[in-house]
């Protein structure tokens, strides 16, 4: 199958008909509907596949195919070799953020076969649950799980908007949630992984190349900053005896941005909720999420002191209280550097220059980094716009990451 | 009944066990329980009780008693001297907006009569309905489709945060919505109103008064501010890239605070939502309402022009859309001023000290004024805390509070 048709397979599930935005949430029908997508992929393809105990899919090409009774499909060959990404997406977010990897994993198989190459090492395509975090908060955590990097118990008690738990979502949809954690076994046999994604910012366009290298993750912090004040009439209460929180969080807002721009970091709220909510009242309080990366973790603290300490002055001078609550640190990730330099040299011997660049999002990689090689092939995003429906990649672009891709698999798997 | 003992009856009614705030939304459950209160209190006392087709609660003490089959509740006798206030809420609002101003009603009615006196013109206590807005988005709603200021297809089309319209809620809760519009027959006959309510705010307080007399509503105006940006990844997007309208929003809150402050008026924003609202993207847009109150129009005018001019600035700064809707403009309300001297002078008889004073706040009253002569009586908000929980009035200034409002209906329909 060509690329463009495996695309165009994908590209209908979980798309909401308003925003053209993707909702594939896990363990929600349009979750369902992907990995449907992924089996019959798996299966037209003769790949032995299945979901992990942490739900995460596995597509196979045994070194010596025996057919898909060869043994659960979560079980990882010695010596394996794994490219894949995610299939699940932010709110509205666009079609690449995840499925180029997956889409590109099965269609670097199809142009393996079509050259003829055999693997001699086993070669899998993965599809890494809940990547995104978007409906139980934590990103990235079916990698995570997968390699003993959060609790069971407390991925199991993740609560989702509506109040439902992982694991009663699981349950639901078949797969039993008392089988989550780690899985040395499948982790110990994986020699390489490789992950394709679209990148998320301008810097492959800025550097005219179709296809890049990652060798860092910026490390990243989110902080839960609360502002409690005294909620009170907004048509009859003084400004001098207000205590209002809106006001501290817009400052802070400001702030966060100011301490970014200075330390050459990124800092970003894009939540935030008041309470009660009413047009008519003085907010009882204001939370605002922040999201702050940098190159290293001195500049991430750097950031984080000044947002705290202007936020700490504007409560001050607003006469409320300021709770802050880290909600996660990701140390920056490194990828290990032989199979970087390894990843280039495959491109450079395809004739694809690919420069190495650091980014500031996570991803699976990240999290398989710690006990895995891994690294990452970026395709070029040409407007940088990322989740969100706008996000896009050109077709060239997609082929080359293709053809990166099957180089790379080359290299790693059939030599 | 005593006072207190009226008082207690309804404090249970549509409490929140957490908060201990009040969540008494039209045409819910607690309303229905507020609406049997009345109806309850007004059969105690013998009074001739219905809704109009407006859902409004009237209770009348007829000049010539006939019992309660002398004709509908909503035909106002010729003459008839109305008070009342609401029994709905904001969300956790406190338990004397509104509901003070219904309870001391019932509670003059029972002094007047201890006292032996008898009314020569029609007196009623009453309720409005959907005063503050808090579940279909329209204050004084009850009042404003009574006197017509409000068109019965627009109110019935009115819809709360689940979608379900107006009409769909008063038929749910055996209120035909196809009844809905002005009265001028009931409205007709009304010589007087009169509603008492707690201050929100603490000008009695800074006077040493136990009730206060209102001469003037100000201005009022509510503006709907959308901040259109770009959504992007938060952990990728260059600042110099951004399209961020939640900046947009911060600037232009902070803005309003310092335009009122400029001005002496009220500036508040109480309410913002952004989305998509997650914590690790860029929003696409961002909604702040702005509450704007001045003592004239001109002051208003002055403020929304200055505010709308810094968002406008802000958003053009951040590469936003601004997209600014008036929601809501309410004209500065003069009571009428025999009324008011009137009740100056029917406390001055009765030995109560009673400033005269402007408010921020609507009111059914305001509402009214437009086609009857209406009046109010305020009572001391020692801390000026309202629309919350921590809502108070002393006990004693509540009894004050009575005592001063049968002077007035003694004043105004016995003598």
């Amino acid at each position: 199958m060509s690329f463009t048709a495996l695309w165009e397979s994908l590209l209908p599930l979980g798309r909401d008909g308003g925003t053209g935005g993707y909702r594939r949430f896990s363990w929600t029908p349009a979750d369902a509907e992907c990995r449907r997508w992924f089996f019959d992929n798996a299966a037209e393809r003769g790949l032995r596949a299945g979901a992990d105990r942490n739900g995460n899919l596995w597509a196979w090409w045994d070194v010596t195919r025996t057919g898909a009774g060869a043994g659960p499909a979560s079980a990882a060959p010695d010596g394996a070799v794994v490219t894949g990404s995610h299939l699940d997406s932010v709110p509205d977010g666009g079609a690449y953020d995840g499925p180029l990897g997956v889409v590109t994993g099965f269609a670097a198989v199809d142009l393996l076969r079509k050259r003829g190459e055999v693997p001699v090492r086993p070669l899998a395509v993965a599809a890494f649950c809940e990547e995104e975090g978007a409906r139980f908060g934590v990103a990235c955590l079916g990698s995570r799980l997968l390699t003993g990097a959060i609790e069971p118990d407390r991925a199991r008690a993740l609560t989702d908007a509506g109040g439902t738990t992982l694991a009663a979502a699981m349950a639901a949809a078949g797969q039993d949630p008392a089988a989550l954690g780690p899985d040395d076994a499948l982790v110990g046999g994986i020699a390489a992984y490789v992950e394709l994604h679209i990148e998320q910012g301008r810097a492959l366009a800025g550097l005219d190349a179709a296809v890049g290298v990652a060798d860092r993750i910026w490390p990243h912090a989110r902080w839960r900053l609360t502002f409690t004040g005294r909620p009170d009439h907004a048509g009859t209460t003084r400004l001098a005896d207000r205590h209002d929180p809106m006001l501290a969080a817009a400052a802070t807002v400001l702030a966060a941005r100011e301490a970014a721009a200075k330390h050459g970091a990124l800092a970003t709220v894009g939540k935030v909720t008041a309470e009660p909510g009413a047009v008519n009242a003085i907010s009882a309080s204001v939370t605002a999420w922040l999201d702050a990366r940098a190159p290293d973790e001195d500049v991430l603290s750097a950031v984080m002191g000044d947002v705290l300490a202007r936020a700490r002055a504007a409560a001050t001078e607003q006469g409320v209280d300021l709770g802050a609550g880290q909600e996660s640190v990701t140390p920056a990730v490194d990828f290990d550097a032989a199979l970087r330099d390894r990843l280039v040299a495959s491109l450079a011997a395809a004739g694809i220059r690919a420069p190495v660049l650091a980014t500031g999002a996570g991803h699976d990689a990240g999290v398989l980094a710690a006990r895995v090689p891994a690294g990452m092939l970026f395709v070029r995003n040409p407007t940088g716009v990322s989740h969100s429906p706008a996000e896009h990649a050109e077709p060239g672009d997609c082929a080359t990451g293709v053809t990166a891709l099957a180089a790379v698999l080359t290299d790693l798997a059939c030599r």
